[in-house]
């Protein structure tokens, strides 16, 4: 079984954005975590990152169909991109976005995301735990 | 250490209501999950159920204060209740608010919580198993 | 056969709140009109008026089951409980909704009601009447 | 007495329109129900429809003067008709306005009714027993 | 010189409806005074009023075009009917839109008129002497 | 096979409205190019106009049952006509909403169209050749 | 009979403003065609123009007491100067709102006007002419 | 004469709650210089707090009609307890709505008081004096 | 110790106001009032009234600075008058902003004060009270 | 001749995605479908797919200028993406929006497309023959 | 060459007001900065300040047509002064509006200026040096 | 010193765009223009412009870090591109946002900046000196 786990724009940059927001891990720090997890759990996961609403869509439109579940931070996509969103309504694997801050906590423009109504499911504000929690919902699950 | 659990109106229905919204759990199997869990985890969970939102409020003010975190499906409630949210927000324990649905993915009405402003973070559309993470994240949080 | 004739906050003092809005009777009276007119129909009804949400939450979970339908006047809790409406909507009997002023023709925030989004049908402006209506409608279509 | 029994746009088609929400009974049959109940009432009922808005306006205010009461389903016109509206409200007889749906559970725009602002009550969602039950009120009310 | 007086929905029940209003005087009395004036001044008026959006659209297309302006009192079409301001735009001789009360003071549905945005001018709540003001401009400024 | 070609309020005065918007043909000289397609393609065209938002409703109530698809401009009736919708809606032969001018790069009120709601498909601001285009997809997909 | 005439911010500048909205008379040469129908009236009247909403608010508390009534342009404090429109209300005399320009074919923001609330009438569009029209109607109805 | 002193959800935790916004005085400590200052001036006053929006409905329907006036702090029910407003709009004594901190300067949704709409007046952001001034003036305007 | 009395537009017509919302009062009754209150604290209060948002922030900006605290009256700017909220935000003493009137009991606009959202306190619908109560608040408060 | 027939994201997918929505037919025999019907109109077709709004837009600026027109299906960035719509306002020659689904008669936000905004026209809800309408009407405007 | 310098309300306290928002300079440390610049560019700089409304468009009126341009700061103004910007608009010189703060970053109703929608262009958050360019802005391009 | 120069979509084709809103400079050319100045004030400028969204972030998180501020003109990315926004506010560099013409006296969309609410200042309306300032300000403000 295989986990996609996609971070859209500026998830790159973990650990340097403001730390009361983020946490102090760097993103390959947080996938190693997941890594981790995974391992324990006896599947595969395998990362994307990119700043690219297209790349983003590419990805998804090419690796999800061949995998078990996808886990994705979209990051500020998720506020506005109904291009993702249509990709992700449109896979036939289950969803979970995750967010590491609580985005219901923050600016309002970050409390309504267009991706999660599409999606399975969401968990925001449990930091790096959150890619976690979300896997062991989706292997738990996977038939 | 101690957590509470606590459902607000109309989850003492579950299993009867739209079991493809809601699950076939009812809520003493959802409650009994949750137990199992704290008991590998080496943790108290104490379960709490009411319809009335002073009976809510009245609890979370006696009992959260003597726990090291609150883990609360406000119901409906998350979307109107200032009175539940100003008692969350006066907690000193963290608070994780779980939906069993996609909130975002359902009427508009239930897009915007009002309660989960002041939460630690949230998770909805993962059914029981939300339950299950929240507390693992508070268990793992906990000093 | 059993209705339920439910009334919510307020509608206890019916005879001393404006008349010209909620006419002269008090709310016994009103409910010994709906009595005789079940009396003359060969059916049962039950009275119960709370002011509390979670009252009224509870009245409903429990005694609805077993009733062949629910006349309900949330009063202003139409106009924003939701927790309400989440009950209702699980209900399996139908449900009218009755209010004795015509709630068109108020301040703006009584134009919409929640809970009549999840009712068979709503009856408003025709005094204790409504009652007595909706009582008929609930006989003659019970099956 | 005399009461005026008028159907809006689309209400000719009836039994043909969508029979989940408007029923299967056609105009006609429709009116004879009601004509019976104004039978055993000892009144008189006049029936009219029309799809013009125009001539609705023409009907009620050559006909309504000399009635006692008016019942009426002004269909879509409901949501935007402010010259019906204000015909209805230059009425010196009162108005009962029914919808054969339930206007609250449907598309957006239906929620609100422009002309039940200025009626005495409104029935929705009950079928052709609200044209009925609209008639019982106006009779026992009319002086 | 000729000039249109076109007068919509509910005005031919002028003297009838709330006289704090629309005064006392009735269509055909309102159309004298306006005739008087029009002799004074030397040029023709041309009566007309009607319920139907239809008919005023019609009347207007037909004889506006050999006229030298239109006065026009869209009663509550003013508030939504985009058909006539269509008309309206549409025309190449002056209008100049009358309403008997001032629609600012009243309900707040009244206050905008999509028909005036297409007018060269308004007068609003100077009763009858706003179609005499209107006449007399419209002659000032006929060429 | 025959289709009607329903043109609604201000269209019969095409050729005279703004030409930089609806172009310089007139609607019988519109009609005429449709008629010559229809004939090419072998089947029936049924045209008609009217200002009056009853007549369409007529109209369509009338003789759309009897024919293989409508191709309707409702013109300003589009914006607000919820009685000409539930009209289409109604009819179980498929709609094409057709408008000369781009509704999309005009005032912000004509961007909404509420007729369109219940087409099959919109075609705007391709002038005559809207008509036949829709001509031309309702025979294609005519069973 | 004394009547006074008011103008607001930038009316001092008449005939330099957009001359295609506002014309090209002076301030002085509209006072002067308003003085010689006062005149004709038997009437007097008193012009003030000042920028400045304070000045414009002493100036109706101080003189409008002992005038017949007010016609005022309140230029761009129409739009929001609720202070003004306190003042007017607050007036035994009655006010007619002058607007050069049809504010309602103009930006979004010119079509409400706070002060129109509070007047007896508005008159907008018909330049100069519009304050001899506001005047004689005062004139007419002045006891 | 008496007076009530009625505290809604949360004031319980006075002195604990975000001492910046509500001061450090607990409840009791507060409610004994409202009680300082009745004996004063002479006068009862009875306490009374509550989590529960039916609770504070049934004591107000109960207490309030035999005192001389009500100084109630709905806390957060102030801005959506309509339930409450209902009550307070009931009842024939005046009502001061009181506000430890300034709900004008917080999040936007503390910013109208549902409540506030039927109270005779409100003082906000006065810390405990607020309810000290509440209690004189009702005193002193009390027949 | 000295304070400021400061009010705002039309407040200099107090008693001919609409005493039903204002009371019979004169300003300089009212200010007889709090001068007396004054005297009994063994405090300076300096009064002031203008029209003019202008004359209004150039006093509180020339005599605050050697107040102890500024008790204001902003009438109608309280609603739009984002200058002096300016002004008022960047004093260094207290500021409690008092009205006369229940203005959340009044027309909508007059439910939001942009003033209040800097000043220390609001209190409003006690009438001269309000003023009274301020200064005490503001004495006892003061270092 | 050439044209430019544009699909934007998630349109590679056709024949996969929702067929009740967007038919079976997949990206290239959609596209053969428009080569087919440009080889009978003589004319020469270029397609471009890709999910990325910047690749768009590229394609666009470098290869539109040398075309006769432009047939886009903008997907889902027809409801956000203003930069695509500068580059289309920015095109010399004349583009037609085409959506295979009627956005008119799905979710809210596809109601609004900014890009229509400066189309020349729109064509919505009838499948692949919405592109060889646009490219038979761009052949005949073409000069 | 001579360029006027405008500052509204509140800003003869700079270096009083929040440093981290206006800085530590007052308004003649600022205008000498801009005297400074005005003088290596050979060209007149004359300033004014007011809190008053009238008096900018007084002196606006009176002093900008004699000026090559006008570099304006109108404070709070900006948001909502019409009065202001109709002054602003009528000018015949270029006008460039300068914020010392960005007002895009603090209360949302410093976001939209009014009187910016009729400047030649605007600086805002650039402080002191916000005046400098716009001054050399319109030296540069006066003609 | 270095300082980053970055535009977004469609200004590669400055003076082939609309030239009354951004002039007759090509991009090259405005470039050449800010390098002129910065070799007068002796600091390096790196230019970069991109029609994609994830470019420009690509860009700003790779090179800005080593920069001492960064110009950056959004084009149409400034009114949505919450990625965009993010970026920036992550920034440690001070960001000002330029725009050639004045975007808030063009279509309302324009009027929102989401990427000015995290920049330092903005400049509109100036054309290339926008550019030229912007790099005047950074350079005196770098330390």
């Amino acid at each position: 079984m295989t986990f996609l786990v996609v971070n859209g724009p500026n998830l790159n940059l973990l650990g340097q954005r403001d730390p009361r927001l983020y946490g102090t891990l760097t993103l390959s720090e947080l996938e190693a975590r997941v890594q981790d997890r995974a391992r324990d759990l006896g599947v595969e996961v395998e990362f994307f990152q990119s700043n690219s609403e297209g790349a983003l869509i590419d990805h998804l439109q090419r690796e999800a169909p061949r995998s078990q579940g996808v886990i994705i931070n979209p990051g500020a996509y998720s506020h506005y991109s109904l291009a993702l969103r249509d990709t992700l309504e449109n896979l036939k694997v289950p969803v979970v976005e995750v967010h590491l801050s609580n985005i219901h906590a923050r600016e309002p423009f970050r409390r309504h995301s267009v991706t999660a109504e599409v999606a399975k499911g969401t968990i925001a504000g449990l930091g790096w735990y959150g890619y976690v929690a979300a896997l062991e919902y989706l292997v738990a699950n996977a038939t």
